[in-house]
């Protein structure tokens, strides 16, 4: 029995969950997830493994043995390219032979696009596309700005009071959000390739940007800082916010301030999205959040930035901005 | 019959929501709701007139006719103190004779205090105190502020970017937020007795601070200036935070900046309740919300600010915080 198509999104939202596992250590790969799924049962499940290899479509036909009448969801378009590490995802499904394959996006890798979609049809698979695009672009993000636009996909996380300090005017910072602010934002520590501060926070807070969580602390990304000066050991050093691009294996980079390194990437045009912790204080007299920005009249300032999510972590909250 | 107490939320509700229409125009007395209800219908409404007299009471009790077998919900308790301008309403209800009244909140003022229900209740009336307590605090916060404490009560307005900024650096701040959120600054307007800026906004802005609503163009307050210096006309004159207990018929007071003029009312304890608008928009390089709110170390300011509500305003969020 093919799964019912009415259950195709809440199937496809398993995968991108899944495949979030593997966020901050496939690059340059995607994080992809799959799901088999055969009379309502998952019998298969896998993500991109550490490295990029083994693929998830190959981790989730191992695990579900034979996938007649069975459907695979997968977050992106199964590659068309054998590769030293492996053969192809398409030629492992056209192999294994599912009823059905669900894409949430074509993949924009020019030795993919499309063709592994067609290669499924040829097989006599029934193939849908477009399903759960959006949760899977979210997911994506790193891998579709590395194809798309040759550079990461770069967050700027800010944490800051009411009135949009980052620090009192004697630099003290510790601590403006609470415990679980500084918990969430350890996980998006986790799913970035790379973190970066500028030089004057490396200088004044000499901070480890690792991630202090249970469990995850193998997750700490690659460390940065961006100055026009020498980097300490540990560090790699970004010259200008424009050399990111030249960043191998970093398809997401996450930017934690101070005010100079935040209001440069905004300046070049590279801040992707914007992860806002506010504590409910007031500074007053103190750091701000950004320096020059470039900005030049009140009106350009509108329209760039659209709410894409928001919560409570205590008495804090998260907003979550998108480029509009 | 009487009303079923299930029910007396809800009628207390409207009881509020009915003495709002005198806010802004009653102090110094207070702004008062009164619903009468009688087998589930309302029977009589009243709200406390412009200029204070009449009461909402001797409003809804004139619209009544007859109260036998009614409840009276109102939102203080009735004034047990004959005026020059009228009589008690304490003595206007036992001579109507309701079977129960219902209030929200015992009135401080030591004229009454206890004296207008205990009156009730001699006369044979049930009354029931504490119902709809919250929102008839909230609705009073002006006359209650100045009854317990001396002074008006403050509400500070700051319109800002996502980092905090009220201005670019050149001054110019029109717009930061959008319509929505300045018709609701001026709904907000309307609701106070008084509002204030700093000297530097009325030599920079001159804003007019009136009530640019349809209707309620008559609504707009009384204006002043903090400041060292003279004012001009129809201005009044504000000689430091702490002078506001001395202004006559002043119990709610509006403070809409600058960043000087909102420090020095933070700085002074003197704020209860902050109105933050903040636009989706980044400025960077810009002019502070707020000056030095002579804060001395970070954990000092944890705890001060409880959030009260929320919502959206466009693409704006409005947040309100009372003091803690
Ligand atoms: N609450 C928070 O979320 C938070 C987060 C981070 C930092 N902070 C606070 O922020 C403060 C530091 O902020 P800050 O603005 O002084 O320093 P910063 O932004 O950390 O660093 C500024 C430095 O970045 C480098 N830089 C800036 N633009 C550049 C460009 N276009 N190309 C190359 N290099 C560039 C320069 O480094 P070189 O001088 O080395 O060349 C510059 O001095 C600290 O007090 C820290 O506590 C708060
Ligand atoms: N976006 C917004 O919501 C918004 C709202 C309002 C203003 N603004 C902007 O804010 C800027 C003005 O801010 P600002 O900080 O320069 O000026 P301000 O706060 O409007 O005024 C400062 C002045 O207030 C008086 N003052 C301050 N503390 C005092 C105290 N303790 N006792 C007596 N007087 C005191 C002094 O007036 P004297 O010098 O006259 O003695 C002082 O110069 C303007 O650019 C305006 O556009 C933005």
């Amino acid at each position: 029995m093919i799964a019912p198509a009415g259950d195709d999104a809440r199937w496809m939202a398993a995968a991108v969950a899944i495949g979030e596992r593997g966020r901050g250590v496939t690059a340059p790969n995607p994080a992809v997830g799959c799901v088999i799924v055969r009379d309502g049962c998952v019998i298969g499940r896998g993500w991109t493994q550490p490295g990029g290899r083994p693929h998830a479509e190959a981790v989730a036909l191992a695990q579900a043995g034979s996938v007649a009448d069975a459907t695979v969801f997968v977050t992106l378009e199964p590659c068309a390219h054998d590769s030293a590490r492996g053969p192809a995802c398409a030629d492992l499904l056209v192999a294994a032979g599912p009823a059905r394959v669900v894409v949430a996006l074509v993949d924009p890798d020019e030795r993919t696009a499309g063709r592994g979609i067609a290669r499924l049809r040829e097989a006599g698979i029934v193939v849908y596309v477009g399903c759960g695009a959006a949760g899977a672009t979210a997911s994506l993000a790193g891998f579709l700005m590395r194809q798309r636009a040759g550079r990461p996909h770069v967050t700027l996380k800010l944490a800051t009071s009411l009135d949009g300090r980052i620090a009192l005017a004697d630099g003290s910072s510790r601590w403006i959000t609470g415990d679980r602010s500084r918990a969430h934002a350890h996980l998006e520590r986790a799913r970035c390739d790379m973190i970066l501060v500028g030089g004057g926070t490396l200088r004044i807070d000499a901070p480890r940007l690792d991630v202090r969580i249970d469990g995850l602390a193998d997750r700490s990304p690659r460390r940065a800082v961006l100055t026009r000066g020498a980097v300490p050991a540990g560090w790699e050093r970004v010259a200008a916010p424009e050399a990111v691009a030249g960043l191998d294996g970093v398809d997401s980079l996450l930017v934690e301030g101070g005010a100079g390194a935040a209001a440069a990437f905004l300046r070049a045009g590279l801040v992707d999205r914007l992860l806002l912790y506010r504590a409910p204080i007031l500074i007053g007299d103190g750091q701000a959040a950004l320096g020059d920005i470039g900005l030049g009249a009140l009106d350009d300032a509108h329209g760039r930035w659209r709410l894409a999510g928001a919560r409570m972590l205590g008495s804090d909250r998260l907003e979550v901005y998108e480029r509009a």
